[in-house]
């Protein structure tokens, strides 16, 4: 038994997206169906719908960043009720049972979490998952997320994947006030970086290459700018960084970053999932700094993200689209031409 | 005023150690006179004595692994008198005012810490530092060790350099029982961090290309042996360790070793202090994974290794040699062939 619903899906790693008929399962009892409001668009998406990770299952509908309200619920489904603002990220079910799962951390599940799209859904004959480019998704109950009434529900979708990859470091390495935390690149990712390190009290510096992004990171909760490619400027800061958050989305070198920490201080890597440059080892034994990587976060942290969003009033600055202009805002998107997420206005799916 | 001391020195990058003459400093009201019993070989006495690192001060006198016995004191000194079994790591002073060396963590200086050979002395009008290889070394006391009565006072004296190097990741990282550590490299820095491991309660993993170095480490105490060339046992070991030691000396790629680690599980690189291959960025993103530094390790910790190693029977497994064999050492030293430190003994020093 399945639902035919209205979605968007690219056949082909040079096909465009293009309306497309998918069918979603009919609500397990700990099932919830949602009806899609808005949903993010993430760098994800577009690797994914262009195979750039060589994983790809055809045809595929990206989509992690779902806001949506709940059109139904399965029998023994407690925690929401229909009506309800909820929203769906990047995880869609786990194991459950690893340390991990048990722990809230679904992301670093040791079977391996199923994805909102391009998983194979082992619990459910390994189908193929679909993402958020649809008017509805079902999902069950323990990987649905509630969305606080009073936040923008558009500019909040992008809080469910740049968000919490942003968010999940930060509070893993405890930033907070008194801490000099700088954050590497500005787009998706880096602007919610800003914003959160900000808002957690922390003293926040942009770093990056461009003076206009030091600029536009100054209006969102920076309190300074140290532009990369300036030798002298980098070497004044050495030494002055409790924590790096790392937002560059390709392979790059870290050499420049790790002399401006603090001892025991850590740089976290978010954005690049792919091979680095090499590194000086020195700068790591000189005062046993540290290089981490971080992946979205799990259930239970985004909730409290959410719930942080609602008290302290962040959200994402978006760019709203209707669905037909996607293919031309990945387009964009490859320009670095957009401050700082599309998000889809789902009611343009006809 | 100053004492005229015998010592081993090289005057060029490309000649041998031979006898020469050096001046020490008459005692200062807080200094300490050594006279030096043994000194351990360490592998930066070769590079240092052969300017590999481009800042070697000539005449060189290398040697940070030092045993000794008090010869004086100044009249301020109130921890150690005359007698007393002593030892000298790598570090003569530091600031002693920032927040690292208030923390007991004087490797870590903000202004640098003066080295026990190399560097230039900067509350002393920056005279250069000679090292061990002599018979007398003058020392504040505050950097000075002591060194317990039941350990083999030369056996121990690879503890100052190799031990401590080893023993202080492992305890910043919390190793002890019911933790899989493994151990990559087997040299004089991966013996000592095969015993510590075993000594603090952790199952201890010997990982190297070599199955002779395998069988060498399980009489070390090593546990099991993960050859890292087998891509096959390799693979099986995936997400198995709480912590590597990462004890290589030379640059390498971290990509067969990061995949072992747990999630949240740390590699440590104490070997390698130069540039490193490039590693992929998602093999931390995946399980939140840590790749840290260290660099020896400071005053207070030292003594604790000490301590610990009087408690648990630990010393170093050692060469004895006399000073006229340092060359030869040197060159058995860059073919791998010793077993794990050779020791001078100082009395062959005439």
């Amino acid at each position: 038994m399945s639902i035919t619903v209205a979605a968007y899906a690219t056949q082909s790693a040079t096909e465009n997206l293009a309306p497309f008929s998918i069918e979603r399962r009919t609500p397990e009892k700990d099932d919830v169906s949602i009806d899609i409001l808005y949903c993010g668009v993430c760098h994800s998406d577009l690797h994914y719908a262009r195979n750039d990770w060589n994983f790809t299952i055809y045809p595929a509908v990206p989509g992690h960043e779902i806001v949506g309200r709940v059109a139904g619920t399965g029998s023994e489904v407690t925690s929401f009720k229909t009506g309800d603002l909820v929203a769906v990220g990047c995880l869609v079910d786990s194991c459950r049972t690893c340390a991990s799962c048990e722990e809230g951390l679904e992301q670093y599940c040791d079977q391996g979490a199923v994805m909102t799209y391009g998983s194979l859904d082992y619990k459910r004959g390994k189908q193929p998952t679909l993402g958020g480019y649809a008017k509805n998704i079902v999902v069950n109950e323990g990987y649905v997320l509630r969305m606080p009434e009073n936040l923008n529900p558009a500019a909040a979708a992008p809080l469910l994947c740049a968000g919490i990859t942003t968010w999940s470091p930060l509070k893993e390495w405890n930033v907070g006030p008194g801490m000099t935390v700088g954050v590497i690149g500005l787009g998706g990712l880096g602007h919610m970086g800003v914003k959160f390190a900000h808002a957690m009290g922390a003293r926040v510096v942009m770093i990056t290459t461009s003076p206009d992004k030091g600029n536009d990171a100054m209006k969102l909760g920076a309190d300074d700018v140290l532009i990369s490619s300036d030798k002298d400027a980098m070497k004044a800061q050495r030494g002055k960084f409790d924590f790096l958050l790392d937002t560059i989305p390709v392979g790059h070198s870290l050499n420049p970053y790790l002399l401006l920490l603090k001892r025991d201080a850590t740089l976290a890597i978010v954005g690049a999932i792919e091979p680095m440059d090499g590194f000086h080892a020195g700068m790591l034994l000189a005062r046993r700094r540290r290089i981490v990587g971080s992946s979205i976060g799990g259930i239970k942290e985004t909730q409290e993200m959410l719930d942080f969003c609602a008290a302290n009033g962040v959200v994402s600055d978006i760019e709203m689209i209707s669905i037909d202009n996607i293919n031309e805002a990945y387009e964009r998107m490859l320009n670095n031409d957009v401050k700082y997420r599309f998000v889809i206005d789902m009611a343009s799916l006809k």
